[in-house]
């Protein structure tokens, strides 16, 4: 990045570098997950501190919906919205996942409530609400593209989960099958978004950046599940505990 | 906090009971570097990342103070900011903070840049900086009531690090020692004010919540300190990483 502009071809694979090295299905939490190393309690407090996740993100989408300025880029973004809050009760990505947290055997009022969350769960999800309400569009859009990366990860998780874990049924996981579309789709043109309007060296280290600190908001999130609840295993004050096995 | 409301003195108690059970002088981090268990790079790694913390306080102190509808309570909260930015280069909090950095071998340009920070650091710090930005101005002065703590955690961090580690001296320690008379100072403001003006069940609820929020932003810094350098010791992609013993 200390040279001329990189071309879009260059760009792309410098945008890849980083999902390659900093991704999360790089942390050892994933891989423990997927490996059927975890006990339910476990699986739990994932699936549990993953929700605040999932249901920030049409708060995160909105707040970038607001600020586009073309009615094809908000058609474009607005799909995402569909995809998590769906469009009658009981449909989208957020009510799917309150089908897994159902399944790992949490109640679902516990799992709403968010009392239940790692404090350090809420504070990287909201670091990435508030990044996306307060950057520039491009690097909004740019730091949406760990999708790029997800299809791989969900393959993973679907496959590892389903053999190793008796109380993980198909139906628990329903969550993951449409993302396997979504995700390619939404990536795709956040990608082409990126690569056409990323042009500067400025705009071009932004980008590159943006997609660095979403990395480390996923990545941060394992690095607390894993402390808190694997090894050493120190739940903070207030947060989940599992029922002992 | 479900009857009527408490009396200035019950709510005192409760705040009290929030540190006793939250503070992060309990957390294990905590108890390893006041014991001289840490190494020199793990000694590091702590004064890196909480110079995060040190050196958004005035950016928190001056969000509140532009909220503060009085001079009366302006004038009080300004002097926080002569205390962490003080009156001339090399004066204030902030600077005797680098002089920590300093002292412990780490290089003054490399801890400004914020490069090295662990990203869970930089949300948990961020988290009260908004926290304080967004809420009431109520909730926003009880989440300084941590400082009701700190003067005992500061006795045992000077009184243990200087027994323990060679490469510490108290000139290096010299931010902890103007501590031992402001934060009471403080924290008796902080304490007379929400005695005063929290006296509806929710006002109370409100500052009750505030320094639980305040206890994770500390505890979930040691947290990720703990897991990142010492136990596991897995180092995030693009943290400070220590150089061998």
């Amino acid at each position: 990045m200390t040279g001329l502009p990189l071309s879009p071809d260059e760009l792309e694979a410098a945008l890849r570098a980083i999902g390659a090295e900093r991704y999360h299905n790089l942390h050892p939490f994933h891989r423990a997950l997927h490996d059927g190393r975890l006990t339910k309690g476990q699986v739990q407090a994932w699936a549990l501190n993953r929700y605040y996740y999932q249901c920030r993100i049409p708060a995160k989408d909105a707040t970038l919906l607001a600020r586009l300025p073309t009615a094809e880029l908000r058609r474009e973004w607005r799909r995402r919205l569909v995809d998590h809050d769906g469009d009658a009760p009981g449909t989208g990505g957020v009510a799917r996942w309150l089908k897994l947290t159902d399944g790992v055997g949490l109640d679902r009022a516990y799992v709403e409530s968010l009392e239940g969350l790692l404090p350090a769960t809420r504070f990287a999800v909201d670091a990435y609400v508030d990044f996306v309400r307060d950057r520039s569009i491009l690097e909004a859009i740019a730091s949406s593209l760990t999708e790029l990366f997800s299809p791989t990860i969900i393959s993973e998780r679907v496959a590892g989960m389903l053999h190793h874990y008796d109380f993980v049924t198909p139906e628990t996981l329903a969550y993951f099958q449409p993302r396997l579309t979504q995700a390619p789709r939404d990536s795709d043109f956040a990608l082409a978004y990126v690569r056409e309007h990323a042009r500067t060296i400025a705009e071009q280290k932004a980008v590159l950046d943006a997609l660095t600190f979403k990395c480390a908001v996923l990545w941060s999130m394992l690095d607390a599940l894993d402390y808190a609840y694997v090894v050493p295993g120190r739940i903070p004050p207030g947060a989940f505990t599992p029922e002992p096995a």
